[in-house]
């Protein structure tokens, strides 16, 4: 087992993401007066044995209005994510690989057994187990995590996992501040931290310049875990991890040993659906890639999926949801804006051309966002993307567990919705032209592009 | 069409409404310390070329305390409110006139059609159309608007359509900050901002003074508009309405062109209730003159009646709820205080005299309120009204969906429920003495006034 | 009737209540960040003719923190709290003593009525009276009551009644700020705080050192409240209770005559569960020493009852929720965290010692926390408890209706739910040593203390 990894700490401010104190000064406790909204590259790198985890800067302007954090962890072949939970629920997309995934919950039964372990002993003492139900991981799939809900996640495939996690702090099941929090369960994952705060007060960073994490067998005192595990110091002192230098993702030595159900059950899984008796049996994954998962579909501009509290009722209690979009080359998502939701993107492949514009008609944001980048956009704001050459790709998450936008153009748009005589006396144009106006664009939100935008060409 | 009209901005601080800097110094951010309420007046009024915007002062204490905003349109003959949305939900109260208007929600189907038109093309193109359900004003008339859904409406009365607007900031539905802020779909409403600004700025107030607008196509460029449209570049520039001065509320030239259902079908309208299949065809507006919605009626005293979730069910989403109220001549309403909800009341015919005590006995309020005039009670605030000698209409926006309010005196008063030994022993009175406190005012709310009280004759 | 009492007050910074200055600098408005927890006894004292108020430092980081406030009314026999209402929703715990309460609800029916008191007049006239449903108080009583609703007590009881009563300011009722407020009826409570602010000034406190509370009645003035009671001048005097200095718990000359019920009848009243009909009828009072309230019981070590929505369906609307517990000697409550809320621990009888662990893994408190002692933990923050030489009990007020937690180990601890080869990994431990970690301790929550941590002996 690796025990002496060094784990090495890099404080990366990459290209694209502004300095928070640029626009400090215009923003205050509590407001979204946001004058200028920036494409959001991880401002924090922490990297572990079994990978890397990078973190958006959650005191920027932007994270701070929407009230939502997000990091990403790159989890390397055998590799573990350390048992976790968190102060606020959070939703975690599979952008890359497979894995096994566990979310305890005390009291819940320990439904996975080993077969017939007590009664014949015929599998070695060591294999015996018996723990709560597991999950597998794959591509497109989205997990739903209630706040203070334990949880690990373990790389078992060829290639690295990459999951995008969202923890939205200004959710009601968060009473604590708006600062992520994250317990863990076991490991070091502050040790490197530490070392960081030397680097942060050299940028002039504010106190809370980052997520804080660390074992809470620390805050323990030996003897009463001896007594609360019935274990001796020995053992008492490794809950605590002092000298663990892995980070929060550890490599496992061997292939993880857990009990899973046969193949064939487990495919079975994606198929239930509906709200389950219990807590401990409620479904806590979707998965977005799904094809019948396909809100909109124009074979000429693109798809956009949705997973929200109908797909998945425990998004009720977390209050979020999630979708997914592509769209073609030169493709475009019509304006439109959020009515009850602030949304988050990622963009996962490709990049795009958006404009964000506030309630003073002024674009707050204008430009190409690339893969691996993150836009805010603000509850209510209005929003309009168009794909590059090479087409685009990206998530979105929503802080309600059922977002709901409205369009200005196309099929189903708040434009078409209007009296013709209305549109054509708000903008001073005849019947006509009004008319035009709200029916020349049949598609519904994903509009097939027959040419590129001067301005983007401009930009490119 | 007229496009050339000038728009006059001019900053009204009207008698009545105190500076807010007089008790600035006594707030702070998140507090309702309150030792001093006023009867507070527009701010604030913008010209448009159909009529005229008033703005309550937003960022005074009782507003920043209740978390909403107040403003009034007045809306002349043939005047149209351009489309709009709002980051919060708010109740709309029609205080004159008639009128026409529209919630356009993307997504829900244009239910109103011109008469056969598309199968044998009778009309001349110009007047065929489909639109979404609108629906008509009248006095008394409460609407309620979710936070984001785009709306209209249209003056076809021959006198001014008048509607006092309560926007509900701190709203759960509102995830930005509590400053209102108003997205419109068209014209230039932020046009007399910039001026505005400048006589702000020398009054020395604060950043946020004024409420803000603009219109959202603005901030998008028009090779974008074009391709989300279809349309050309002139009508995409048309979009964004530049060089448009004339304000918010613009006059149609001829009367408004809308597909309307038969008068018949209009008057079932308001016989519809309970909760319909989806938000599409939820019903949004109640009437508050409504005979049968007298929740107390005392022929002696006057009436009251109410707008709550149970009669206007979509208010449950919306939280808020509203009343209406008048006293005769003299008559009292029963000290009460609302257990769950601000209460923001506007006076809408003569004028009553209002004491309201806080949580340490004193009177933060004492005075006569008039027409026109706006006052936040907060909540659990105790609060008694006198009619004066011309009797005095008001309405009551309240911060939640079902406001509850206990009175102190009257028949069913909190001191009626008490035991008479525990209402003796608590003002060291005689039994009988207390028997005659709990049951001499026999009425329930509101009581005949048989007597001026001095001191209204005093600050007569 | 005794109305020259000397209401003496006095300031008691007692011993182990931090000065708040001590930790002020590290807190911010709205944050948890936490380094440093106190177990707090309370900071100010009010002495009323009937018994002693106690109130804890609601602006202490602990209790901003938690957005809760708490105090302790001592009343002696025939002793009554005087009607009051509050602008949070609170728990009331009787710790001692018996009496009886009211919670009036204005429109809710007098349902208590003097045996044919009107047909007969058989009883003088001073006898008769018709009031709201009454209730008695016994020793682990929790009564729930909402923002708003006016509440006496009164000890009918040979020994003193001593209540514990939690006032969650931060609950979504309350739309005012978080600073406690009680709303009186009668009386004239505060008194003696005009003479207390002296002496706060003196030690430097804040401006919002107290709670803060008066007589409603005191900002009305005496023609309004003559009118609106119909009464006399005198009698409206009387109200406003200037001269009366007996505080806000004042003695009953003789026994207080209120209806009661058969002795037969009130027994029933426990029998009656679930949701009544309307809020008047809906049941506010649960008792947690009811044998068959105990969610875990362990003859080896103690006892844990619960008080939550399930059992006290009005919680579900006060959204708070209630534990009790008892550890014998050195037995020791499972390391543990409230998913989804505060907790605020009240020691009834003994001591215990107890760690909190924030999410750096730092314990923010550690120590014995006495009888008499509260000690808030945070929402996440894990904690350990072991009881003393003499046992310890205790209650616990949470800010959720069904408040939720997670146990470190045990038999349905979130380790038992892991596969034994994750629990091997994360602490680098062999698969022998990870399967005694989650097995050894098969008791659930409550411990059996088999010796004394070296610790506690320690520190004793």
């Amino acid at each position: 087992m690796a025990t002496t990894f060094l784990s090495a700490l890099s404080l990366v401010l990459l290209l694209g993401s502004a300095a928070a104190s640029a626009y400090k000064g215009s923003w205050q406790h509590g407001e979204c007066d946001i004058s200028r909204i920036n494409a959001m590259e991880p401002s924090f790198r922490l990297q572990s044995e079994g990978g890397v985890s990078e973190f958006w800067d959650h005191n920027a302007e932007e994270f701070q209005c929407a009230g939502v954090s997000l990091h990403r962890h790159t989890i390397r072949t055998r590799g573990m994510l350390l048992p976790v939970y968190h102060n606020a629920p959070m939703l975690v997309y599979v952008l890359q690989g497979k894995g096994i995934y566990g979310i305890t919950i005390s009291g819940c039964p320990e439904t996975f057994e080993s077969p017939q372990q007590s009664r014949e002993g015929m599998r070695s003492q060591k294999f015996g187990d018996r723990h709560q139900q597991i999950g597998f991981l794959k591509e497109g799939d989205v997990i739903a995590i209630r706040a203070g809900d334990a949880h690990w996640a373990y790389n078992n495939g060829d290639q690295d996992l990459v999951v995008v996690v969202l923890q939205d702090n200004a959710n009601n099941a968060n009473q604590l501040d708006q600062n992520p929090r994250s317990f863990f369960l076991a490991g070091n994952p502050n040790w490197g931290q530490e070392q960081q705060k030397e680097q942060l007060r050299f940028h002039g960073e504010r106190r809370h310049a980052q997520h804080e994490f660390g074992n809470v067998f620390k805050g323990m005192s030996l003897d009463i875990l001896t007594e609360a595990f019935d274990i001796d110091e020995e053992t008492a002192r490794k809950l605590q991890c002092d000298n663990d230098e892995r980070g929060m993702i550890v490599i496992v030595d061997k292939e993880l040993q857990v009990i899973k159900p046969p193949l064939r059950e487990r495919e079975r899984e994606y198929m239930t659906n509906g709200i389950d008796e219990t807590i401990c049996t409620t479904q806590n994954k979707d998965n977005v890639d799904n094809p019948s998962r396909a809100a909109v579909y124009n074979p000429q501009a693109g798809r956009f999926s949705t997973v929200n509290a109908f797909t998945l009722p425990l998004l009720r209690f977390i209050q979020l949801s999630f979708a997914k979009a592509n769209l073609h080359r030169n493709a475009i998502m019509a304006p439109h804006w959020f009515m009850n939701a602030h949304s988050i993107l990622y963009i996962t492949r490709g990049e795009k051309y958006i404009q964000v514009v506030n309630q003073k008609g002024q674009a707050v944001f204008e430009g190409q966002v690339r893969e691996g980048q993150v836009l805010v956009v603000p509850q209510n704001f209005a929003v309009v993307k168009q794909a590059g050459e090479q087409g685009c790709e990206w998530v979105q998450f929503h802080t309600h567990a059922n977002a709901m936008f409205n369009t200005l153009s196309g099929r189903t748009s708040a434009l078409r919705g209007l009296p013709v005589d209305v549109v054509a006396n708000a903008y001073q144009i005849s019947r006509e032209e009004a008319e035009r106006l709200k029916n020349s664009r049949r598609e519904t939100l994903l509009f097939s592009g027959t040419r590129q935008s001067r301005r983007r060409v401009a930009s490119a």
